[in-house]
């Protein structure tokens, strides 16, 4: 094993993300000591139960407190906030990073907190499940997933390099961009998506009370695959509609226009143009496959027979 | 091993569904003798090479002839035509069932067809991947899953309670339901969401064009569960929007009305709007968890530590 990137990283938040990142830091040995703090005793409690960090905080200044690496695991609307509760304890020299899923929003209320000589180099691991809290981090997140840095105008080339060095040995591929594109694109690639599905879950939802349960037990038509990504944190969700509103408003708009265009095609029987898009939206799903981020087993490999 | 079901049963069409109720007619020793016929020389190629049925035919005529149960497993929209050619050779006393995704438009297509002395007893099994074709079959499909048996006015019970005895063989739970009921209930469940996954899609792969190979490389956020859904057979899709096109722009009325609803939240910065909205949402993830419908394992159970 070779020498650990940090000597001591400190993790804000201590839910899906902090967590994944603690057990790949132990796996890869990437740093010496890692402290976590989060908001409520009861997930103290319980990263301390299941080993959850080599030591847990009871006060963010503690945490913080000599790290060289700090990172905000918190919701995006947080993250200012924990930013100016920090600032006062960060050692000089020592890196700042977060793993916030918008960028502008977070550089614009984070930065203006840090004090000089501290380093800012923001982040997203685009990698997550359905699943929050301290319980439910694994090694394993971030394999052959993409990391992104969002460096700042002054970040330090140095800093960005150890930052990379950390999230490639958490098993990342590691790519730097502009914190506005980052939001236009995860606003396709996420956002958007995860707003849609939460919107067809509330109308099963309402249809529920009509139909009994039967949207629940024939949901294996293709509905519970919404579900799940319906099932993420509320609060995570909020924040990123409410921080990322520009794009999301944006591609939520070219998305209403095609769906009007094929409403139309069914109205008017336009088989042709129902056909024509549903071919050509066959080929990204090979792309997707190519490039190893998904499954090509039918149904994500999770109704495979049974060896 | 009990007797079989039917002493000799014809799938016409040997896609996805008919290949997987081959292989489950086979493991639970349900059939006498399984003829097939599909369309194109090319499929009949690959299923005789598969050994996908006892015995593929060159003719529909010929796969039928002296048949007890009948299956239609071809797109919804070809089902008419389908009857129509078949329904001279059928046996006095054989019963014609479908497995197409929409029951009303069958019935009033396929059922005019059929002549007096055949029992008619349509149905849709509700379990299915993103594959097609005469490979994609696996006997597992059913295994508790839901089929719906939507049987016609004269439907006769005996027929009925025998294609039942059937889906159970195959491992399937069976329900009978009301032709509207059904193609309401598959609009929430399945058609709706199917067409909002090609929609997202198609508006990505717009984006695409702009923002290069990202929303591929960058798609585990969210996205790609969409492509799964979006990947799925382009003249099957296309057919079930054209013959279930009032339920499915009902469905889509709600949803845009949601989905503005949501966007108008997101514009004024109601968050509270959205939080109890994606709260609400989560509760019915739990329900189809454990009515076994879905695996509870994030994401899906595709990237679970390998052991
Ligand atoms: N989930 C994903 O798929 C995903 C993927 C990529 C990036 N992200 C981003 O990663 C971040 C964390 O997400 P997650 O999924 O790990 O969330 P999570 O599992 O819900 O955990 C959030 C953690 O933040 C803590 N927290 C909340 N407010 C806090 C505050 N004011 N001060 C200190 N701690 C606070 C919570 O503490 P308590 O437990 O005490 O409430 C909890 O430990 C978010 O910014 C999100 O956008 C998420
Ligand atoms: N896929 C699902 O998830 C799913 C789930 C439940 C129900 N269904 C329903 O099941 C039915 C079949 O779907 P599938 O997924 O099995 O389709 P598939 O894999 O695309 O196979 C369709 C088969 O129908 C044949 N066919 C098409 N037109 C025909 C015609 N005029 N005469 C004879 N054969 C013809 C095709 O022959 P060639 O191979 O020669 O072209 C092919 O063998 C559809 O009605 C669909 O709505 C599908």
């Amino acid at each position: 094993m070779s020498a650990p990137v940090y000597t001591r990283v400190a993790l804000i938040g201590l839910g899906l993300i902090a967590s994944s990142m603690f057990w790949a830091m132990k796996r890869g040995g990437l740093a010496g000591e890692v402290t976590g703090f989060a908001k409520s005793g009861a997930s103290r409690e319980t990263a301390r139960r299941i080993g959850l960090c080599d030591r847990v905080c009871d006060s963010v200044a503690e945490a913080v407190a000599d790290a060289d690496l700090v990172v905000l695991c918190v919701p995006v609307g947080a993250m200012g906030a924990v930013a100016k509760e920090i600032a006062p304890h960060l050692k000089v020299g020592a890196t700042v990073t977060d793993v916030g899923s918008v960028k502008r929003d977070v550089i614009d209320t984070v930065g203006p907190h840090l004090p000089e000589g501290v380093h800012f180099v923001p982040a997203h691991p685009l990698a997550g499940t359905e699943h929050s809290g301290p319980e439910s981090g694994f090694a394993e997140l971030f394999d052959n997933r993409w990391c992104l840095l969002v460096p700042v105008e002054d970040s330090d080339p140095d800093a960005v390099a150890k930052l990379r060095a950390l999230w490639e040995g958490m098993g990342a591929n590691v790519d730097e961009m502009d914190a506005d594109h980052h939001d236009l694109v995860l606003a396709v690639t996420s956002h958007t998506p995860h707003l849609i599905a939460y919107t067809m879950v509330g109308v099963a939802d309402d249809l529920r009370r009509v139909t009994d349960s039967e949207v629940i037990k024939y949901s294996a038509a293709g509905f519970r695959d919404f579900t799940r990504i319906a099932a993420s944190d509320p609060t995570m969700w909020r924040d990123v509609f409410l921080t990322n509103k520009d794009a999301t408003l944006e591609i939520l708009g070219r998305f209403t226009e095609e769906l009007f265009a094929l409403q139309r095609a069914i109205r008017t029987g336009d088989g042709e143009h129902l056909h024509e898009y549903f071919t050509r939206t066959r080929e990204i799903r090979r792309g997707i496959i190519e490039a190893g981020q998904d499954t090509a087993a039918p149904n994500f490999g999770r109704e495979a027979p049974k060896a």
